[in-house]
């Protein structure tokens, strides 16, 4: 037993070894994705669906419960679509795929596959916005989407991947920029709920926002190693789009207006920086909320007369209460805890004949290995007690890496030398000049996370260019 | 009221006048669909967005029920790839969207967009089956898949249309011809338990058959102009992909073999099926089942003192018997009546304040118009009740369109009399050659619908050739 343990143990690279050979092996061995033919495309496995899954029907809910409507709009956009709008079409032109035949017959325009649909939205809101009446329009669209990338690493950085991109038109402006810091606030509250990630909100730089943007929202979150991955983005727009695409509504005043307009997504990538913020070297460690299975149980010395029988009539029990599976199958108990620990379950049950006797079971918590034994009549009351446990903990531990990772550089030596040494969020105030930002990327390799909104006061200059301070920033290195 | 009401019902036209007129006016006035500028394609609507997740999410359990688990494959087929299997490439290679460039690189191989997954399915099968231990596999994919369609019509025939697709591989052909023959068993319980769509199952003629299968088999429903629907398929494959594809496992005698597959599939199409089953000349007609609002309820004589308080806890209290939803606007009851009928609402509930002074309120079904006074204390036992009898309704009134438009021709005459003077289903013997299905198409102008499992004796002979008959066969005119 223990030595099957040890061999499926081997099989992943530790995290201090090799951090980015410890993911691609739990992502891997934890059945998440797999490669394809097709290149820079992963396919999503069973397991690494499930998680999806539950992380759409969580985020999915929290959208409609603020009004939120699904509509799935085409996959194709009409070059000359995509060109409408300046600063958009450079962002994203250079990085899409393009159909140029339908069948064998060539097309008149290209199309390409969306890298994100605002232009498509756009089109479709000039069509039915045409009063006041009409508006907010606070449409989602779950889908995928394709963005021609060199260098691709499942769920980080792949050239399709899955999300959900939140398209919506606003009277005012006003009331647009409210639904984007709105529903930034809505994924940092999933992260910190359902996920166990702790997230910094802030505002990304010019440099940084998104092509199109007057202004990007982001959260962004640690990794084990330290290293920063924006998990979600909220835009405002303002009315530039609503000017390129001729979208106009009779306000209240009788008069043609332009619509304000945001859009937020986010994506499969989030299932990296679980692997990245919870997992250890036995495997995945997932938050209880999106696991899909919560509680493993484990039938000990299955084959004595009463175990499976008992063990199956508890699990059924248990589905009250959590998502539950039993592994009745002939590997040894032992590849069995290896198996659910690779897989990130949060809680194990171990039950055998000893304990069936004594009308308890043990359970075992995926983050900490700690151990409880508890009375059969208790589980429906001590689970989901167990399962916030495994959260907070998560949480915990994920803020405490965050908090010894950050630091705090008063000049630019400093902040080179932190950046030379260390991992992690370097903060600094900054003069808001794009130069500054420019010779940070260059001299340190630090690139802008984000201008926080909990803004610190750490002086009055900007120490790459002693010019007056106009904000506080964190810089770090990105997935 | 009246005015506004007739205003309503009078921009659609009537069924009788121009049954794809009338289509077309209800995908658009219930705001179920919209044109986008992408050649073919659609944009689904909010509320058709919402059936369609009604619809998925009831699948979607029956699916896992039996063991199914979701994937998500990639959106692209390389050229080589989709040429694997013979039969399958020529089906589908006049019909897809070619990939050619990736921002500004041209690609070495094209890829084309997915019409279907099946090659894909099977890369991915060959890299995970091993064992007979590995078998089977049950997968499912939601998604969205291109067919480059000359001509199109919402839901119905789009280039872009969002559909599951199952793929399972089989130790034996026997499990997998089971598989084939209970997937299109969930597909038609679905269809009559949720969509109140009566079903004809029945085989496919080896010239309707999908390209690549065995043997394909099918539901057929009958819309209210006599035109069968084909509403789900479901395919046995043998071995013949995983020959193409090089899938072996190891069996249980430890010798090496190929694995006997399926797949099967339902489609957004069932949207339009369950427009022109049950849609009327008032508008939609949604099946309880999946209708996104079960009931509304309209407030009558608003603005008198207590009718909003009471219709707003009213519709609070009935959240948990059903999906309810209150229209409080200013729009005039009448119009309101007008609105929802033409969404197809089940249920409406008109309470006033002479109903609220008698404490009771008026339900009337969506299918009948029939009203029924019923007292508030008893709503959350009448609703469900209701909703049921709207659901039977539906499916008797179907079921009798069906009845009384299949007829049985026992001569080439007879038959081609019929299909030149009537709409619907026609029966007869068939010898089995493909020749006697081209003439039918050619002469009467009908395509074989399906051999129906539900075998007839309509005589010895082939009505066509006058050869002995083989089976009985259905044929019609199909959208």
């Amino acid at each position: 037993m223990a030595q099957q343990q040890k061999k499926m143990v081997e099989a992943i690279t530790s995290m201090e070894q090799d951090f980015a050979q410890w993911y691609t092996d739990i992502v891997k061995k934890a059945d998440l994705a797999d490669y394809s033919s097709v290149r820079g495309c992963m396919i999503v496995r069973p397991y690494g669906c499930a998680i999806w899954e539950n992380i759409q029907k969580d985020l999915d809910a929290r959208f409609k419960a603020l009004g939120h409507e699904n509509v799935q709009m085409p996959m194709f956009i009409p070059e000359g679509l995509l060109q409408k709008e300046k600063d958009h079409v450079e962002g994203f032109a250079p990085e899409v795929a393009w159909v140029t035949h339908g069948g064998s017959e060539k097309l008149t325009e290209r199309l390409c596959v969306r890298p994100t649909s605002e232009t498509l939205f756009c089109e479709h809101y000039a069509n039915i916005i045409h009063s006041y009446r009409d508006l907010p329009k606070l449409y989602n669209q779950w889908c995928s989407v394709v963005r021609w990338e060199k260098t691709t690493r499942p769920f980080l950085r792949t050239c399709e991947f899955w999300w959900q991109e939140g398209h919506t038109m606003h009277e005012t402006a006003q009331e647009a920029m409210e639904e984007t810091e709105q529903m930034l606030n809505v994924y940092a509250d999933f992260c910190e709920d359902a996920l166990a990630i702790p997230v910094t909100k802030g505002r990304k730089t010019d440099k940084e926002k998104f092509a199109g943007a007057e202004a990007t929202y982001t959260i962004e979150a640690m990794m084990h190693d330290g290293k920063a991955l924006q998990s979600g983005t909220s835009h405002y727009f303002g009315d530039g789009f609503a000017k390129a695409f001729d979208i106009t509504f009779q306000g209240r005043d009788n008069k043609p207006a332009y619509p304000h307009q945001t859009s937020w997504g986010m994506s499969t990538r989030i299932i990296g920086a679980i692997i990245m913020t919870h997992g250890d070297d036995n495997g995945l460690v997932l938050p209880p909320a999106i696991a899909p299975i919560q509680v493993v149980v484990i039938p000990v010395a299955q084959h004595k007369p009463g175990v499976l029988e008992k063990a199956g009539e508890l699990t059924e029990r248990l589905k009250k209460v959590c998502r539950v599976k039993m592994d009745d199958s002939d590997n040894s108990a032992g590849w069995k805890y290896a198996e659910y620990e690779m897989k990130g379950v949060p809680l194990r049950l171990e039950m055998g004949p000893r304990d069936i006797e004594a009308g308890q079971c043990v359970l075992v918590r995926r983050d900490n290995r700690e151990k409880t034994v508890v009375s059969l009549d208790e589980l429906e009351e001590k689970i989901p007690q167990l399962l916030k446990a495994v959260h907070d903990g998560l949480y915990q531990r994920a803020l405490e890496n965050r908090e010894s990772r950050t630091w705090v550089a008063h000049s630019f030596d400093e902040l080179k030398k932190l950046a030379a040494e260390k991992s992690g969020f370097f903060k600094t105030m900054w003069c808001g000049d794009a130069e500054c930002e420019l010779k940070v990327k260059e001299e340190a390799g630090l690139t802008s996370r984000c201008m926080p909104f909990e803004q610190e006061n750490l002086g009055d200059t900007c120490p790459i260019c002693g010019k007056p301070a106009k904000t506080s920033i964190i810089w770090g290195k990105a997935y």
